[in-house]
């Protein structure tokens, strides 16, 4: 490792599932590459983004703190300038920290211009990171790709958009893209990864691998398109009794997020497949990267994480997208190869130990060197835990019992329509091993006991048995709250004041 | 009114109870002045403050936003650069914004250096205000007043101090200061208003003026320190049953806040008088003021705001000071005279509304034409509100029903001593009509009925028969802080983006 510090490299998908991996046990997707990263490392099966949308969740992951904290909770709410993020703490720390790929950040434009490098806080230009490429959509780098490759300017303006034949009565998602597999976003991502890796040469890096898929357009370029059969599609998990006796948020909801269209079995059944098209694609990728990186005798110098910025539905529930608090959209892939000696001991093991997303800081950090959190380096802003500990084979007796997360949901038609107010547009979910409950203000709760219905299908909120149950995870919720406060100052005035609190037993 | 638009005189002192008072009912102290504000004004007698420490009240009455919102939960802990506060608004609206007296504001050393005026948000130095005279202790103004006025050097480095005879038996507030009455930082910080109306002629302005007392040390000039007789002092409010059976946070912390001195009749006895000798001293120094403002016919001009930024125990529930949550502390007199003609109708009234800190500078704002809460100027970012259609004898229909505060105790010696770790030391309260309710974070919790209890003697939330009232009151606090969430950026983009939440059933 140069200087005895590994690299990072980072994957992010986007909108993948937790269950959608064959080392997840799936019945039809295969991800031979993921598996064998998984086999190499640690799959975390119950980890747990903080938001199920795209932006939020990012920022979770990049401040390594909680919505409430790091005031970014919805898509295009920009990331105050004072939040440091992953890309800070790595060049600080000496490292080329390198965006390749999406991000959904959303620069501050309450910020100021300048910067006061002495404190440490500086403009989050791109979150931090230099920007190697960046695709938040339909990046630059990759449509200019497409024009050198040859395809015509209609399929660069638009490159998702697919040729149906007129007769067609298969769902769109059916027919493969215009482009190329060997062109498309995806593997365009892992050559300018591989290439980014040759560029830092013997500097440490820092690398934020972010793939645009499988976020819809659910559309693939062939033969990811036409890879699985629809009909082994694993039929949705809802229930009649979801729809006829549906929470008031969900009626309108799944109408505004097309969730209806799942209710159509054609649809849901090529969805599916398409879908796991393109996790499978994805995985084709990063076994060329993966090679590509054994190769460069990279394999063994670098920290290697993989996760999903969220879930996706693909009709469960009848919904389709990320949002609500189901675990199909809170519950992503994570995977952990750690290089070096002293994680040997857990090298093809799963663990089911809570995992959040603002664990991927603290941890790139604690195995870099920079700092666990408590450490030196590492701020008490840091709400995440390092989860070296658990890769190398040691459960603290403190570690976490539950995860949460926090959803703002304002910036939806479905609370207008409800006649929700801006202001009380907030809900808050957490899980622990036996009970998910989620709190809305000023809706009705939400809660599934795990044990009886781990599917998330009966609403057991109404139930007078479980009355406690709610009682002690509001409590919790509360608690929560109270002990991730934004305390960026707080912890700032606390580090350099240690006259506050004397004791008066000592004159 | 010049320009058509009044003045503001917003005053306040540091730590003066609601009760102390003669308008309040107050048995003994005698506060002609106020009184005489309150008769051509509004008396609010269930005013709260957010916080009861100095520093984070008055950034809650600054910034018109909660503790957890502005960031700033304790003293010395520094207003992030990006709040606005009422210097700002007014200054921004063509206002002469000045401090004359005490802030308690830390300024952001997180703060990068220029300004983006565009987005109205500016380095916020003395919290917006202009320095026309600052006394956080021990004002360098004051100090060379009382140089210049032929005050030993000694007495100018330490005005505080009192000469107690060797053999005195009397507590330490039964003697007077070494300064006179005239050279009194209450009576050098009425000069410099006056002084400041003058300079200011017929440009609007805003004043803050900020008396540092009745606020520790409880010393007064003569003849403030031997006005009232010890013995008329009303005994404090509490009980053996709080000793008997106390809170486990509550022994601890009376030792450190020095509670204990308290329980000596004397003492209280003595401290009680000269701290209404204090406020008595305060209203004199006012109707000197107020005298001003109608010889230079400021006063049918000049919207006047009479409040102190937290209360004083001086012996209730066996403690010193203003933490933990009861109304001795948390509630705070309260009188607006609005000069406008439409507040004709309500001049003289007394009203049992609740008012909450950050009500103040929505009610300026509105009173000033600078627009109320939800109009153009007055972002989503404000969390209080006008008290406007109050003062106007209208009483809207959803005014609020409690009032909330918060508080971070991780920077006393109490924590320490009970072993609680820095992230969970915070508490809420909510206070309504009939109940208050503190949550601590791991603490047993607090509950007190104040119809049966108004003192708040007894800890009901062990009670059985109350285990309903506290799951409400819970709820609450979470749709409290899900309302009231830092939307800063969140309301930013709202405002800009009506594109988003679409209706799906429109083309």
């Amino acid at each position: 490792m140069p200087g005895g510090r590994p690299n990072v490299l980072f994957i992010m998908t986007d909108q993948m599932r937790a269950d959608c991996m064959s080392c997840a046990g799936h019945p039809v997707v295969r991800t031979p590459h993921l598996d064998e990263l998984a086999g190499s490392g640690v799959l975390f099966r119950r980890a747990y983004v903080q938001s199920a949308v795209c932006g939020p969740s990012r920022m979770c992951f990049y401040t390594g703190r909680y919505p409430h904290a790091n005031r970014s909770p919805w898509n295009e709410v920009p990331l105050p300038a004072d939040e440091k993020t992953m890309g800070h703490y790595f060049s600080d720390g000496g490292y080329r920290a390198a965006l390749c790929g999406k991000t959904h950040y959303t620069p501050d434009p309450l910020d100021d211009p300048l910067v006061q490098p002495a404190e440490g806080i500086r403009r989050a230009t791109l979150a931090g990171l230099e920007t190697w490429e960046l695709n938040d959509g339909r990046g630059e780098g990759w449509l200019d790709h497409l024009r050198s490759a040859g395809y015509p300017e209609e399929v660069v303006r638009d490159p998702f958009h697919v040729d149906v034949p007129a007769d067609a009565d298969r769902d769109h998602a059916a027919y493969p893209t215009r482009f190329r597999r060997e062109d498309s976003d995806t593997a365009f991502m892992t050559d300018r990864a591989m290439a980014f890796m040759d560029d830092a040469g013997e500097t440490p890096w820092f690398l934020h691998l972010s793939y645009f898929k499988p976020h819809l357009p659910i559309v693939a370029p062939y033969p990811y398109n036409a890879l699985y059969d629809p009909a082994d599609s694993p039929a949705p998990n809802r229930s009649a009794e979801e729809l006829a006796r549906p929470h008031p948020f969900h009626v309108p909801f799944r109408i505004e997020r097309k969730g209806v269209e799942y209710d159509d079995e054609a649809v849901w059944r090529q969805r599916r497949a398409t879908y796991y098209g393109l996790i499978t694609e994805i995985d084709d990728q990063l076994g060329r990267l993966f090679r590509f990186m054994k190769d460069r005798g990279l394999w063994e110098d670098t920290l290697i994480i993989f996760t999903s910025d969220h879930g996706e539905y693909v009709g469960d529930h009848w919904m389709f997208e990320k949002e609500l608090f189901y675990d199909e959209a809170y519950n992503v892939p994570f995977i952990v190869r750690d290089p070096r000696s002293c994680a040997d001991g857990t090298r093809g093991a799963a663990m089911d130990d809570f995992v959040e997303s603002l664990d991927v800081l603290p941890t790139c950090m604690d195995v870099c060197g920079l700092g666990g959190p408590g450490g030196p380096d590492a701020p008490a802003v840091l709400q995440g835990r390092s989860l070296v500990p658990l890769l190398r084979g040691e459960r603290p007796d403190d570690w976490r019992a539950e995860v949460y997360a926090d959803w703002d949901f304002r910036f939806y038609w479905t609370p207008k329509k409800l006649g929700i107010p801006p202001e009380r547009c907030r809900g808050w979910m957490v899980r622990d091993d036996r009970f998910k409950y989620w709190h809305f203000n000023g809706m009705p709760d939400v809660l599934f006991d795990l044990e009886a219905d781990p599917g998330e299908l009966r609403n057991a909120a109404g139930d007078p048995r479980y009355a406690g149950v709610i009682q002690d995870l509001r409590v919790r919720l509360m608690d929560w709250r109270m002990s991730n406060e934004d305390v960026s100052r707080v912890a700032w005035t606390y580090e350099r004041r240690p006259g506050f609190g004397r004791n008066p037993f000592v004159a």
